[in-house]
């Protein structure tokens, strides 16, 4: 039933757990039979069970970027100290999603709508049950995982010491809901995706080729491209390089949008679109902002060209016990990838910094 | 042979007359054999013929908002004072263009590439040979409108005392290529486009709306989209106004790129990713700019995202007698549109100090 696809299986996206928090209630009115979250730990709980750190992840991600590019002895994220629990967001390819599930009743188009909320209700159900933390040492993540920092801090105030959202807002903007529509209408417009019902992911290769390419444009920046700084990024595939900006296009965001699976993008997308904690105070953004009692570092990338540092102040100053934190790219939103030293650097000194704040 | 679209009729455009300038051999090797520019023209040429000032026209537009929000008595662009000549670009829908040519060798898919210099040679020889113009006192233009600005003063420096390229560079950039490309692409998927040989626009529908939405994306900015800008912006249709961000989009961009021709909007496309004075000079940028003697302000708009200042900025410091003369507006590169008097006023500052300039 479920569609086989490479890109999700542990070789791929490295080590993982396939952890059931059973049937699901969804807040738009869906129900996942039996939610299976996939989820990568780092390190060891101790004793207090009081340094763990919960990362979920961003649109089209996995766990694996966080354990390439951000986690390390002597990071900040240092899994010698801390239990660091990166947990997939429902619908993204590897925890239950539309290609993956056995459930027909929820497979492929059948798939429900499923909210930031839902994401973060389901990580504390599994982080509470399964692991038996009450407390965060810190919330981390980028862009949809932003939202999700966003979200935990808002609803589970008691829970989170320290949030650091990167690259995300607390409440998503039209224009960021329009721009999430262009990539999902690439997809969708593909006769191959019909209506969600496709036999492979590679039927919609026209459209998930033209997802990618708009990624190109709003994703990356006006100076990454004019710089060529696509010259220093290594091949996806040894042989497979680069010489011009049209091969890098080709060879890497088209081959990595490429390899995953429509709908997957779809559910994440339509997730992404309607991101907003005021959700929690009856639409007042500064009521449910004002609940936060984390120690909060907001760190959009300057370069940002759909959550740019603009949106995230304004929702920072409405945040009690938060600072602005903004961290430079030359790469836009994709700098999250971690192409650069200098900014893998500058997101570990202010990580560092938050998590040696006492609180 | 011709498809009738009644976006581009006088009814829709304002008046404006077809000039034949004969047969046209373009620089990629086509040949259009009865070149028709279509030419609107405001004010009386003087006896000196010294106050002609040339306007050529940009991205799916015509000569319609030059008069409807850039010229009039009192502006910069006074008819009262200058001969304005509005030129609109080849392939736009009025001048010669896939859809309203009788000649079966270039309708539709036939139409062969144009490049921006291609407009200006053309432009040149119907200024001369139909006005007998030999010099302008000013060319002015936004967009694509600006890219043939520059072509024109670094083609023809005897020919431009002054020049004002609004939101647009001389030498296209690879962001700037690659966005330009989601837009030709949202249109060419449609399985309506039919390789370009539809019966009716409305074939595209579809395709034409995904094109829109991008440039609901690119063109106007998060600000825009934030403050709710659209609100105060009239109704195209009397009685179908907007509530809403997503209402606004239907009724507006979605209307306005609706009503234009697919085959024209990749014709101007084609053109607009490869504009490049550079090719004057075996690819030397800083050769071909150096051969500017027009006394020229160099006007990017502050928040557009696809001509940044800072791409205009680095093409201006490379000209001779330019200056850097940035506007505002909230509506990034469609600001054009001239929504805000502020920004209109603005723009009439710069050309009215610019016109004043002795050269």
């Amino acid at each position: 039933m479920a569609i086989q696809n490479p890109f999700y299986s542990p070789e791929a996206q490295g080590p993982y757990e396939m952890i059931s928090i059973g049937r699901f209630e969804l807040e738009e009115g869906g129900v996942l039979a039996d939610l299976h979250l996939a989820v990568a730990t780092y390190g060891e709980l101790n004793a207090e069970k009081s340094n763990a750190i919960l990362i979920p992840t961003w649109f089209s991600g996995t766990h694996a970027t966080w354990w390439q590019m951000y986690l390390g002895e002597g990071r900040a994220l240092d899994p010698a100290k801390y239990f660091i629990v990166v947990v997939n967001q429902i619908g993204n390819g590897l925890s239950t999603s539309p290609h993956n599930t056995d459930d027909p009743s929820i497979a492929m188009s059948k798939f429900p709508n499923v909210r930031i909320g839902d994401d973060v209700r389901a990580q504390e159900i599994l982080l509470r049950e399964h692991f038996g933390i009450e407390r965060l040492a810190l919330v981390v993540g980028g862009s949809m995982g932003a939202q999700q920092t966003w979200e935990w801090a808002v609803r589970f105030p008691d829970k989170v010491l320290r949030a650091a959202p990167i690259a995300g807002t607390a409440q998503n903007t039209p224009h960021d809901f329009l721009f999430t529509r262009t990539l999902l209408d690439a997809i969708t417009s593909d006769p191959g995706f019909n209506g969600g019902e496709y036999a492979a992911n590679t039927d919609v290769r026209d459209g998930l080729a033209r997802h990618a390419d708009i990624w190109a444009v709003m994703g990356l920046t006006t100076e990454f491209w004019k710089t060529e700084f696509w010259r220093g990024i290594p091949p996806l595939v040894e042989g497979q390089g680069w010489d011009n900006f049209e091969e890098f296009q080709e060879r890497f965001l088209q081959v990595v949008f490429g390899a995953m699976d429509p709908n997957s993008l779809l559910v994440q997308g339509w997730k992404w679109q309607r991101g907003d904690v005021a959700r929690n105070a009856g639409g007042d953004l500064a009521a449910a902002l004002g609940r936060v009692t984390a120690k909060m570092f907001v760190m959009p990338i300057d370069s940002d060209m759909f959550f740019p540092p603009r949106d995230c102040q304004e929702q920072q100053e409405l945040t009690p016990g938060s600072e602005f934190r903004p961290v430079h790219s030359i790469a836009g939103h994709l700098g999250l990838f971690g192409f650069e030293q200098s900014y893998l650097d500058e997101v570990d000194g202010h990580l560092r910094e938050l998590l040696a704040t006492s609180v």
